[in-house]
């Protein structure tokens, strides 16, 4: 079935220890909506400037992504600014502008209310409850930043009152929870709505809880990780395009949509931008799915057998 | 088979955000041969001063671990005094008195020297390789610490030269090879000796390398963590204690060591000290096998299969 993700398309200007790219397209919903359309047809629902041009919507359009619901306004589209050091793991932003951005209202066209999935990126989390009253979707999922956690706790709790899923990093489940306890900290999100909660763990992996489950796979080991920007989204992307893609909800399908996420999120950092995904084929992507069975895989064994 | 660990039979004094201990007994040789009792026979080596009393040797002496190698000598034991803050991931050492094992030079008895299976706790690197010298064992691992990587880099060196796997954490993986990326780390330290590497994440799991192969799993997810003392020691415990009982080499062995690794180290933080490796049940720590496999289980997939 078809997936509709909410969130930014941006032009980020980024810098690594191994290079540097100037307003390059990027945002929550372009890494999102790309790794999700290896597995389903895809609708982007955002807003950009004048500068978004053919170059940048072909990106979309090459994946036969849906973006009828972009909306384009005059002005500058969002941008951001960031860098990372050696270690990788935290991205310094320099600068972000949120121009069109900030005066965003999403309104969806009617075929965009029937979307049976439904993805909130990262945005305030006032638009994500508005985008998900008006859509009827069989599963609702949300990510959110310490950000919005801060400075917007009372939307935060409604948004997640009207979500199924959500999708944060360990910092920001600990953030939202206020419990440095990872396992403690998933017991009270999901007793604030959500009924399944993934844990991004960068280069640790993923890590998967509901009230009466429990999943968690190590990351696919890279020696080279180029621009960790996206990460997270492609993640996301995989993971729900993949639940999109075969409509079944039950644990093993969101045990291997949580595989397709780490696959999608480590082939993205592997290059600038979406660059990466743009060249991505699927012989590649089912080769990192088999070696992450092959990474994690054991036999059973019983003590003391002697 | 048996195993014999070198390594710091100690008491400690530690202060975790849920109590407090006053010399309780610890040391990474403790540690070690409680858990690895749980799979074969076990001899520690060790020195300890008269502080060491006939209380504290019946926690070696009910597991039937073979002390006739631990040496005691006039003086107090080793003595380590720390703190840990509510991450409870770092600990912060308040005091530290080598005492009599400023002096230890391991002398092993003839029964020691024909040990197949030897750990090299966490001492000096010079120390390390003197007892190596005098044991014709079939397997030969060590452990080590940032002061050693730091302050005796060459002993370090050597010590690597002579063991056939090293087992530490990822900061001090990241330490020895002087870079950030793990996996790029783990291909030099396999350059410097060891043939295969175990790299201990804390709450994040464990991972192993050798030249053509890569094992990670999860940590077994626990809500409360009492006092992480000795979880890498226990997890070593575990590790090359069912390797040494299994005494089959090879990759399917090895996996499943670091599973009842990770078991035991998961036991271990639930308590102050060794105290609930104790009163533990070969049943409790089948269950958490089993349940560590179903934790990190998923299905084959194919894509695109639509």
């Amino acid at each position: 079935m078809a997936i509709m993700v909410v969130g930014s398309v941006a032009f980020d200007s980024v810098k690594t220890p191994f290079g540097e790219r100037d307003r390059i397209l990027g945002g929550s919903a372009t890494y999102f909506s790309v790794a999700a359309s290896f597995f389903t047809d895809v609708r982007v629902v955002a807003v950009v400037g004048d500068d978004f041009g053919p170059a940048d919507e072909a990106v979309f359009l090459e994946r036969k992504i849906d973006t009828s619901d972009l909306e384009r306004v005059p002005g500058r589209s969002f941008h951001w600014s960031g860098e990372y050091g050696y270690d990788l793991n935290v991205a310094h932003t320099r600068d972000t502008q949120l121009n069109v951005f900030a005066d965003f209202k999403p309104k969806l066209s009617d075929r965009a209310r029937e979307t049976p999935y439904l993805f909130l990126g990262n945005i305030q989390p006032q638009l994500q409850v508005e985008v998900r009253e008006q859509v009827a979707a069989k599963l609702v999922a949300a990510d959110t930043m310490n950000y919005w956690i801060n400075n917007t706790p009372d939307d935060l709790r409604e948004m997640l009152r009207r979500v199924d899923l959500l999708v944060v990093n360990d910092a920001e489940a600990r953030e939202i929870a206020r419990e440095a306890n990872l396992v403690r900290a998933a017991r009270r999100i999901l007793s604030m709505g959500p009924k399944r909660l993934v844990v991004k763990r960068g280069e640790y992996g993923a890590a998967m809880f509901t009230a009466d489950s429990y999943f968690a796979t190590p990351a696919y080991p890279l020696e080279e990780v180029f621009d960790p920007t996206g990460a997270g989204d492609s993640f996301a992307g995989g993971f729900m395009g993949y639940l999109a893609a075969t409509n079944a909800i039950d644990e093993a399908a969101f045990r291997r949509g949580i595989i397709y996420g780490s696959v999608m999120a480590s082939f993205n950092v592997e290059e600038f931008g979406c660059e990466r995904m743009r060249h991505l084929t699927y012989d590649e992507i089912n080769a990192r799915f088999r070696e992450l069975r092959a990474f994690s895989n054991f036999e059973e064994a019983e003590m003391p057998p002697f």
